[in-house]
């Protein structure tokens, strides 16, 4: 099999390049070694910055997201019992719309299985064993993989590693670069039949920990606690889970207890590899990078990636030009490390840190008052939070 | 002796306390264990802000201030080899003002002598011994002392506990809270007889650790190394000094080699007391609270507690009322804790961290490039170093 861009990875980031690289005419192959139910269920993140909705709706992969998206205008800061609110559209002119990550890539899977390849290629094949990446760094890098037993070969001119933080993509780049952080603290998820807390999101941090309440319709809620990052979940019984939730969001009666339908641990980790290309094989989304969930960036990020890679590899099909292919990985990174500087900011403000010294805890409480009190501030998190400029 | 404020300890606060009350028909004394000579000479801090020129301005000991103090409309960020210019007029509207701490001391000693006392005591006592409180929370308070080699007594109705970090009077307030925080690093300062290397401060990040260039005047400069709290000054010749600001600093002919005249190396500690009152003792400035140097931050906070101060005992002896009084340390600490906020995080974001992680390196720069980028983030900065607005 031949095609221009072998991409390894159905997330977002890998769809959504194949996407935007065939309405350009550029052929594409999508490897997952996942069905589609599974990536299709997924259950992640959920917040898209207005870069990101126009990313896709200028894709024409929107429709339903204008449909079912919660446009959101604000958030709430809650400490020491009180809720803060951020007026997040009137500092920036921007929105956020909560939509989860599984709705985006069934919306892309959709479009990619609609539209077809130019060559004929199969749009996406899920299921896919034993993928490999090999001559990355000649003009003819190649995938080995098994699809409905038997091996394959797909010969292309570049690759898009889009095969998130376990994927085989970026253990294939010798000599990176690893930047990585782990938090003593996770978050316990909830999902629950239950109408949402507030319209906006709340962002709470009390004694006993973090939580925060979101949502992912106006009929599902979707809930965390900060917890350890070896917390067992048959420790937490639905009631013990409520009760938490009640007292560190502290919100009364406005927190409606519903039926949770699922329920899991997500660890918290900072993580970047520089640099997100070897020769031929570019690094997009998780393989290359990491954030802790409280900045909601991260599905963000893989977008932002997409867009300059996309866009590189247009020019060097339309015109021959590796000018933006060459500065990918420096693009991305400085966005990147916006993004840890941004998550990595969120999290120190909201968690507890166990061994905390008094003076820490102060300080935290003072910036969150500062963040609460302060315009400046409050637009550094509210600019950040609908997503800075992109660079390309 | 009997006066109606004792106040112990000859600095920013003690004086400024001292004046104001005077301006207000209330008497007070200033007793000071040190020598009117090493008082003016102590070198201490040098960066007001606005407010602080406005309160000295508006208690008519800043004359000498406003012909000799320079006024700085920004101030720069190096990092990575180039400097960034924070417009911090532009952003606020207002100023900062460089002028000696140890020239404050000055004024408001030649102020208080030359206005005296208006019950005959002695405005100041200096080279007190022994000093020692008592009966605080009472409504006649006592400061007993040696002076002139005799023991004396001085009744008051209150006590001004001015008397710095290692004064006698924090120790008399039973079951404080403290918060500490000691940083893994100190600054080595010179003073040089040599123009200063740019009209602005100029704070510089490099890999071997945190430079800063200010001054005293236009033909003194004072330059701040990082260093180890250890550090041996001795293992500081003037040529090692010269050539590691050379590096860091990154500015070329623009430093200008003087005579070094003096040499020290200051430790960093962030440190709060919670209450900063005991009956009738109140703690202002150091003896309640230190932040490291890097926010400029010290006697600006020393000067608005004292605000606080002077209003509520000029309420109390005015009207009886002690409302104001009963909410010094609340007020003040709401500044302090901001204060300290801001002093941590210029101290986080500028100095190297010996065992930092790379993770911790990157988020460093990418803090610098968005405080250095954003009209928000550079807002924050600047707001904060021209002085947030006063409660009282």
């Amino acid at each position: 099999m031949r095609t221009q861009v072998g991409i390894i990875g159905a997330g977002p980031a890998g769809l959504l390049l194949s996407h935007l690289l065939h309405l350009q005419g550029i052929d594409s192959v999508v490897l997952e070694a996942r069905s589609r139910s599974y990536v299709e269920e997924r259950v992640r993140a959920g917040l898209l910055e207005q870069g990101s909705v126009d990313t896709l709706t200028e894709a024409g992969v929107a429709d339903r997201l204008h449909r079912e998206g919660l446009v959101h205008h604000g958030i709430e800061l809650r400490y020491d019992g009180i809720g803060h609110r951020i007026p997040v559209t009137d500092l920036t002119g921007r929105v956020v719309t909560i939509y989860g990550q599984q709705e985006v890539v069934k919306d892309l899977i959709a479009a990619r299985l609609a539209a077809g390849t130019h060559s004929g290629n199969p749009a996406i094949l899920f299921d896919v064993e034993d993928a490999a990446v090999h001559d990355v760094t000649s003009d003819n890098p190649r995938i080995t993989f098994r699809h409905d037993g038997k091996d394959h070969v797909l010969d292309c001119a570049f690759i898009g590693g889009c095969d998130g933080f376990h994927g085989i993509c970026r253990p294939a780049i010798p000599d990176l670069q690893i930047f990585e952080r782990i938090y003593p603290f996770a978050w316990l998820g909830i999902l629950s039949r239950s109408r949402p807390v507030s319209e906006e999101l709340i962002y709470a941090r009390h004694r006993d920990g973090f939580a925060l309440a979101t949502m992912r319709s106006n009929s599902v809620s979707r809930l965390y606690l900060q917890c350890t990052p070896e917390e067992d979940i048959k420790e937490w019984p639905d009631a013990r889970i409520w009760e938490e939730l009640h007292r560190r969001l502290g919100v009364g009666s406005e927190l409606e207890e519903g039926e949770i339908f699922q329920k899991g641990v997500t660890p918290m980790r900072s993580f970047v590899c520089e640099t997100m290309r070897h020769g031929r094989l570019f690094l997009a989304g998780d393989s290359a990078h990491i954030v802790p969930p409280t900045g909601a960036k991260g599905m963000n990020l893989a977008i932002a990636d997409i867009r300059v890679l996309a866009r590189g590899l247009e020019r060097f099909f339309a015109k021959g030009e590796t000018d933006l292919l060459d500065r990918y990985s420096d693009i991305c990174l400085r966005r990147i490390w916006k993004g840890q500087r941004f998550s990595w900011w969120m999290t120190s403000m909201l968690h507890r840190f166990d061994g905390n010294d008094p003076f820490e805890h102060r300080v935290q409480v003072a910036e969150l008052q500062y963040v609460s009190t302060s315009k400046a501030a409050m637009t550094t998190l509210a600019e950040n939070y609908v997503g800075l400029p992109y660079e390309v």
